[in-house]
């Protein structure tokens, strides 16, 4: 049975990809933060530890054929502490590398941003091969990260493949924390708080739900072909505004809109060709936009439900 | 009078640079390790210290029009040693740039490396759109510090230019520390030591002088266009045999060949497009890499004769 690891096992990406590799049959160990309790499948194996924390985070990556690396600041974050965004994420990585040198593990597949590390694109949808000058640190630490995977695969034959991702959606993503417009929306369309859009709402970008993305991971984690970049996304691109109006007629609520200046750090068109994914990997993201969001606000619904009991 | 402080003055840009920038009207301080005895323009102020020292290195650059960043590892520095090349380098860059950003100084020209950050190019002569995935972890964090300078500029409107330099040689280079394959050759050709190939001398490399890198680096000081990278090199490619034959000819030495085995974080043929430089800063290399190998023998004899007294 294939062995593979979650590291950053329990954020919002994590617990949606354990899960669906334990469905697939992956045995599968996921580390980092504790996830939400009844989140994860009973077949994932979850060991509690920080990334920092390299002789808890070692053994739990030993000896898997494959490891995913999700971990990550947000990009406010990362641009308020941008020192401590290359400690915590780009020097532990080299240091799990270190590990995949010495023979640790056989593979390893990174999340990175396809939000972000191509900064202002110069053609829409932005295909792999696109100029990356990220207007923002998070995009920095993230290509950075990128190109030790290519060094480390150059100099020690580490296997790897890079997921750009665009902008996921779906169960477990959390409002308030930067994540993503998407987990607070639908927040909005169920308590009635306002909903802040950062600038005019016109920016757009490539919300795809994360059901999709963890299919996307899974291939990446057998693929073996010569391409190790992927942009993974819907392709498609939608703006804040029109998001806004989605969730209201998906959720059949209003939302108060609130606006806010717009940050130097944003760019405002990012949507992913898709296509190399598709042609290599035989994947394109299969759910509607409007179908992910039922689900995610159902989800939400019974979440609370459940919270209420 | 116009004031910049170049920051790595120490080493053999640093103390070329400084010396060409008070030959030409600027008031000069330089910081960094001890230049060697007497190399030092008389008018250039130099304060030793390390990049890690904040407290010493910021009243060095305040104030100042301009500041030059010259400080790096070596490749293979920064290979054996990849998270203190990082911190060496990266994180003491951003807490220069901060000191940038809050005011300190008016702009800054960091001398990037034209040699790596494109890795195995897709073209030759290498424009500077062409895309950068290093072959070595030197290569990835000078892409780090570029990428960071950009986002400073967003953000804080901090002025800049990146020159990604080719291979500079010239006085005060020094052999046996992986800074270049001239000072190692011509140090041979003086001594009848051996001269290590590593790989079959077949790699092609873009070598100029450091006079003319050090009038590229004065003309990014004060130029006022809109570009931001400038590759600066001669242009022109030569291969490691032929340079041998030609420090052989220039000095009427004969240079005994030691081959190695090749690395993996070489690439094979580096030679850069420099019309960018040509169009927008008027500059292109002046030195013929005769000329500029026989004055650097000379000099070298020169030294060894002071040594001697």
């Amino acid at each position: 049975m294939r062995r593979c690891c979650v590291v950053g096992g329990g954020g919002f990406i994590g617990v949606n990809l354990a899960n669906h590799l334990a469905g697939s049959g992956w045995q599968v160990s996921s580390y980092g933060r504790s996830p939400p309790t009844g989140s994860l499948d009973a077949r994932v194996r979850h060991v509690a530890g920080e990334f920092t924390d390299t002789a808890a985070l070692l053994p739990a990556v030993e000896g898997c054929d494959a490891v995913f690396h999700l971990i990550g600041s947000t990009p406010a974050r990362a641009e308020a502490d941008r020192i401590g965004d290359i400690e915590s994420n780009v020097l532990n990585t080299l240091r799990l590398l270190d590990a995949g040198a010495a023979g640790a593990f056989g593979r390893i597949v990174f999340v990175s941003s396809g939000g972000t590390v191509y900064g202002s694109p110069e053609q829409i949808p932005i295909p792999e091969t696109a100029h990356q000058w990220p207007t923002c640190s998070y995009g920095v630490s993230k290509m950075a990260i990128e190109r030790y995977l290519s060094v480390y695969h150059r100099i020690y034959g580490l296997s790897y493949a890079i997921a750009r991702a665009s902008n996921p959606f779906g169960p477990y993503q959390r409002y308030g924390t930067g994540q993503g417009a998407v987990a607070a929306l639908l927040h909005c369309a169920r308590t009635g708080e306002p909903f802040t859009i950062v600038g005019d709402g016109t920016v757009m970008r490539d919300y795809f739900y994360v059901e999709d993305l963890a299919g996307a991971l899974a291939g990446l984690a057998v693929y073996k072909g010569d391409a190790h970049v992927f942009n993974i996304g819907s392709g498609i691109g939608t703006s804040l505004n029109a998001l806004v109006m989605l969730v209201e007629s998906v959720t059949s609520r209003v939302i108060t809109r609130r606006y806010q200046p717009g940050r130097a750090i944003d760019v405002p068109v990012n949507v992913l060709d898709v296509h190399r994914a598709a042609t290599e990997l035989g994947w394109t993201a299969q759910t509607p936009l409007r179908v992910g969001l039922a689900r995610t606000f159902d989800w939400m619904s019974q979440q609370e439900r459940h919270d209420g009991d």
